[in-house]
């Protein structure tokens, strides 16, 4: 145990770059925005300023309208060697772009007012965290706001995503329905000579070249309305309420209900109150599906429920959304043939339904277990009285990294993982993977 | 009047660096925090884009517990050609120092919610500077919270300056009291060679070598206090109220109770408003002299009004404290022998009494003219009724800077000024002076 919290220590370490981590030298050079929230929770539990660091950072990268971006180049050398870069973006479109750093125009899970809650429990209330939650608590009601306000025209109290990269589950098998419709698209680049990622990781484990067509596309829409959400909901193909984005927003908003005080921000409780309200009961009547036994994407476009089975339908156990009846349902779909397989064959918890057609093992988000799902998923199960389902996600968690690696996602089938001769997938030596082993290690009872 | 605008508009274009304006190439290689204020000023009449990333950048350096540094060391290789630079400062002793890049750990006078009014002003409502005012009603409110909170351990309303340098007006002779009882400290480097600025500023223009002693004491009084202000307030010599930084943020208040509604925190009104009385009642209380006929500095340490006459003691025309009598006596002071000169034979306006001993024309703050001081003047003056003599300060400002250039400060005698050919004193293309020189052209009516 001491042997892999050393090893998770030195991964932090390395990819500390004085005021951020990268998540992966090589393939992901700058600041990633809820990668960034993880990091810092393997950082609390051994040098607390450099987890306040490393969200203060972020945050320096916040646009005037509240809006978070899912990238911060700040350094400008891998910004161009980088694609898609700041150039790509084109950032100075939107009058609300002002900041010190490059940035990418989209956002990701708004993971980070939970992370803080949780930074101010990994610390004991060390004061370094009390003053970044004082700092930090207006521009975090600033994003939400902005999410509620851009990102939920009908006045749901469910924002959705204006490009798959939001989901932060970049090619989920979700989105193939959305894309199969954009067929039609005829690129005028040549994507293979454009792509970097693919110098750096085998592409048999990324997102096919296709596929990336589509989001690039999806950003071109997004840069053509210049930022603005109105003409994006007129225009765009892709629009989606993913129930983990909404998930982390919900439960984000509980941290800053919970931190408002220290804050010395009570007056701003009874707005996220309304917030949370209206969310919680959407979440439970628009994207619970009893049948399937988990919460669905629901396609705006459309006006359908997306009807495939990820990891990120269980992410709701993270709120007060599920009552017994549905944490039962949800515990079942995770623990049964879908997600552990017959026999237990695989390690929880596979990003995708492993009986269904699209499932691959080894691409990206479309099968490979990833840590930091694993991780939420702890907090979740603990939080709704499934201590035994969670500790067994912590055992797998800690056994793949310990047999592989600190690898950025994992073979989720036992058998075939044994063949791997200690490789996983994707970044080597990837943060958030190091981070949350750490906490799952030194977190007496992490679960919530 | 057109040519005078294109080239102030040439010194802030050479000065910017992509995300914030040095104040001068060479002397002054970073951001400084009321040079950015002043800054921004110039830039919204042309480019408002820069002027919001001008402020936005600033408040990337602020602490956790609402303190903003009076320097952001941006550029490393400049940090280490620069003398007192940060790893003089040591910042990483506060526990509140949490920041992306280095910064000192002093402060300078709360100028930049004032600054954010001006510009809506200037830019008529620009949604850019809507969004900059949104993002940082917060963060502004959260300095002049830390500012009452740790600068005015007698609840007074009056908050003070722990260093000169945080006056902004440096080398003042309002200090030369409290600097003679420091006589007794012997340092133990040479500061001939560690000083930089008189590499770049002919030695006569700036402070004395045995002055920069003290400056360097201080800073090592504040480290020693692990810059904790409970130790500060009790071991440092230096602990003064200064007028002119009191009256920005009198003045600075206004504007936050101002721009609450727009920014959404019109709940915040209270609190300002609870500090804005007390402030206004002690700044008249406390600081006015009605027999020197202006707002004096109050020496903490020796309990004690310092009765030296500086341009800042007029400071307080900025805010709702002069009555119709004050105003009275302090315009006298302004327009009579001690700064006018018998037969008008200064420029408006002096930084100090030309009539007192300490009064040097060409050293720094001990007399020269300054552009930013003749802007917040104006404003004053014209707030309060006095449009003669604020059209005379604008006058002579645009002369000096027409017949002189853009510098730094200006020699105050008219006729020495004739002989000069030329020249001003200090950095040759001094940001804020090309900045308030081109609101002083812009501006239909720039006072209040």
């Amino acid at each position: 145990m001491d042997r892999l919290f050393e090893k998770a220590k030195k991964v932090l370490t390395n990819n500390w770059q004085g005021r951020y981590t990268i998540p992966a030298a090589g393939i992901y050079p700058f600041q990633w925005n809820w990668d960034s929230g993880f990091i810092a929770i393997g950082w609390a539990h051994f040098d607390i300023t450099k987890a306040v660091k490393e969200i203060d950072s972020l945050f320096n990268a916040q646009w005037t309208n509240g809006f978070l971006p899912h990238i911060v180049f700040w350094d400008e050398a891998s910004d161009k060697a980088y694609f898609p870069g700041s150039d790509f973006y084109r950032t100075h479109l939107s009058s609300h772009s002002i900041n010190a750093h490059g940035t990418s125009g989209i956002t990701q899970p708004p993971v980070h007012a939970f992370i803080l809650e949780k930074l101010l429990a990994i610390t004991n209330k060390d004061e370094q965290v009390v003053g970044l939650i004082k700092k930090l608590f207006n521009p975090l009601f600033q994003y939400h706001r902005y999410l509620y306000k851009e990102r939920d025209p009908l006045r749901e109290g469910l924002v959705y995503i204006l490009h798959n990269w939001e989901s932060g589950t970049d090619n989920s098998p979700a989105w193939d329905g959305i894309f199969s419709k954009m067929d039609q698209f005829v690129p005028n680049y040549d994507i293979q000579k454009l792509r970097k990622d693919t110098l750096h990781v085998n592409e048999k484990q990324r997102p096919k070249n296709r596929e990336y067509d589509f989001y690039l596309y999806l950003v071109e829409v997004i840069k053509n309305s210049k930022y603005r959400t109105e003409p994006i909901f007129k225009k765009s193909p892709f629009l989606v309420q993913d129930p983990l984005f909404n998930a982390l927003l919900i439960r984000s908003n509980e941290s800053l209900i919970k931190l408002a005080e220290l804050a010395g921000e009570s007056g701003k409780i009874e707005q996220i109150e309304a917030w949370q309200e209206k969310a919680v009961q959407s979440l439970n009547d628009k994207l619970y599906d009893e049948k399937m036994g988990t919460y669905l994407y629901f396609d705006l476009k459309s006006n359908k429920k997306i009807d495939k089975i990820t990891s990120s339908g269980f992410a709701p156990l993270l709120t007060s959304a599920p009552d017994a009846v549905k944490v039962k349902r949800l515990t079942a779909t995770m623990n049964g043939k879908k997600f552990k397989g017959e026999n237990g064959r695989y390690f929880l918890c596979p990003s995708f339904d492993t009986t269904a057609e699209a499932f691959e093992s080894q691409r990206y988000w479309r099968g490979p277990v990833w840590l930091n799902m694993n991780w939420l998923l702890y907090q979740g199960l603990q939080r709704h009285g499934c201590p035994k389902l969670a500790e067994e996600i912590k055992k797998d968690s800690l056994q793949i990294v310990g047999e592989q690696g600190f690898y950025e996602y994992f073979e989720p089938e036992k058998e075939k993982s044994k063949w791997m001769d200690g490789k996983g997938y994707g970044g080597a030596t990837f943060s958030w993977t190091a981070a949350l082993v750490i906490d799952f290690l030194k977190s007496e009872r992490g679960g919530e």
